[in-house]
């Protein structure tokens, strides 16, 4: 609890000078002005968020938080719950998907284990669980407020051992069979939205698997009465573990003044969390993609943020926020090596 | 005109059978069916071009036409005509936008003269200049039909140069002051659209340039006559050494079987003059951003394809198609490196 307060109260706003400062330099570099368009966005606000003209976003990790969910009973997902564990695995291995970018790209990789089902460690993944897979929201908590606490800690962490060692941009990832639910859960009582509206097909689920899942939620908040003006109350009654990690992965980065990119619809609706406990968050997040998840739209939506990309992706696992990586350090460059028409000895004029 | 006959003419269509095998590995990789989106269809695109199950992108060359516009003496300009060539040279020097962009990711990146202002070699860059710039188009043709094909297998042959030396992907690009006034003149003869609706204001121009810009179109348009079911005509008559030079690009993409990224506005043109001259080289193109100039959306329409990116840019010099490349590569990797269910032993079922 002493590092989760000391952190969420702990965030700053961005350095307005330097980013006043940086926002001159991109318009004079020789380009026209404002041609990078939301490339010169990046930067500046990178300025802001490291206090320095020539930010760099080279040395980039995916933390990527993996847990189990209890309301998996009610039939609300695509695959099997054994599944979280595998493909956390396959992962560090590189061969599922954001394992395969990160590898391309040379993003550490980070796989935490928040609460995946089972006893033991998974080879080449963090040990951190809390629980061994939540409780089921269809019928009561997922967990306790201690142990919501506890996860977002865990997050923050994290992202205090990626900066250690050298990190200087996060992205976030998550798997955990049944987390589109508990994600359109915590939606749906933070931002007061029936459950309908913000629930989708998740991994594929049909017409009959979508509407158990609505039903679920609806149970979920019934039951649990989540606060909506508590936003750990809402996280530990109908979220999940790797979402409340990953809502700590935001405090962490924006404590310690590093970048962090949201991924699609679960790390979005983390964001929000993270928002809503504390607003200055907002400046240090980058949104990637359009998430191909029904609420998608929304979260960005409420969070202010429009996506980059629009590659009809619901994957997860941080694969839309891996790519963003590369523009955002892209913007990062821009500021570092181009040069403004007076250091290449031009008078800008119209001819 | 041989080289221009054999190639626009050679093209085939895509690998209907190994695209089919593609789809079936793709669907059984370790993710839920369709969750990574476009980067699936990529994916099988370039498997159709490649021939192969396993296509790579990873070695990867920017071509940048560089080429002077008569059309600057109307004042349809943001910028003095001198700085084409010294952005050419701040491309090779990795400090201009698209140049920093493919140092960032090793693209290797060739910037052709097809026709800059003055004489003599620009240092780095490749010396294949058919005119000192253009004629004014308002005035009369930018140039014979002779030097729009010759401009077009420069384009070609650039293509074919990278590809030998190893290249697996290129990315179009382009510098040229006053080519979007071109690019304007060649879209709105070749679709027939009143140039007033595909005009915008380039690198920045304010309102009474605008003016002059739409009105020098207007006369380009008026005086020349472009025959808009004659692609030559139409680029020799209102177009630009560089826009041709981008078509035979294409074209030489498609003859030799290697993907092709289209980069913003002016890109686009091209890439749509391209496919008037031979429907098929549409299989070979990708596209890239959605640019921030006027017509852009409106080329991308006519061509049928949707941007991966929205970023705002309206730079080219091919800068959002290198990071379009980044994002082609990464549907590689993903062919290349994850596995089946099947391969690591799990049996998909609904759980």
């Amino acid at each position: 609890m002493e590092l989760f307060k000391e952190v969420s109260e702990g965030i700053r706003p961005l350095d307005q000078e330097r980013m006043k400062a940086a926002r001159t330099r991109v318009d004079n570099l020789t380009k026209p002005v404002g041609s990078l368009g939301r490339l010169e966005d990046i930067a500046v606000q990178l300025s802001g968020i490291a206090g320095e003209m020539f930010p760099k976003a080279d040395r980039k990790t995916l933390i990527v938080m993996a847990a189990d969910n209890g309301v998996y009973e009610e039939g609300i997902a695509a695959y099997p719950q054994e599944v979280t564990a595998i493909i956390a695995r396959c992962l560090t291995q590189g061969i599922a998907g954001a394992g395969v970018f990160a590898r391309q790209w040379g993003v550490d990789l980070k796989v935490i284990d928040v609460g995946v089902k089972g006893e033991g460690d998974l080879e080449g993944i963090e040990n951190r669980k809390i629980m061994h897979g939540t409780g089921n929201i269809a019928r009561g908590p997922a967990m306790a407020r201690e142990q919501a606490v506890k996860a977002i800690e865990t997050g923050i962490r994290a992202v205090f051992d990626a900066v250690k060692e050298g990190s200087g941009i996060i992205a976030t990832g998550e798997v955990g069979i049944g987390n589109t639910t508990t994600s359109s859960a915590v939606l749906s009582a933070l931002e007061d939205i029936p459950p309908r509206e913000v629930t989708g097909r998740g991994a594929g689920l049909d017409d009959m698997g979508l509407e158990r899942k609505i039903k679920a939620i609806e149970d979920a908040i019934e039951i649990n009465k989540p606060d909506r003006g508590d936003v750990i109350d809402v996280l530990s009654k109908v979220g999940g573990l790797d979402i409340a990690g990953l809502a700590g992965i935001y405090l962490g980065a924006a404590y310690k003044r590093v970048p962090v990119v949201i991924d699609g619809f679960i790390s979005s609706v983390a964001a929000l969390a993270a928002y809503r406990l504390n607003p200055l968050v907002h400046g240090y997040m980058f949104p990637s993609h359009r998430s191909a998840e029904k609420a998608g739209d929304t979260v960005l939506e409420r969070l202010g943020l429009k996506p980059y990309l629009d590659m009809q992706m619901r994957l997860g696992e941080g694969s839309g926020a891996v790519i963003a990586m590369q523009i955002i350090e892209a913007a990062a460059r821009m500021m570092q090596d181009m040069k403004t028409f007076d250091e290449i000895g031009i008078v800008k004029q119209n001819g």
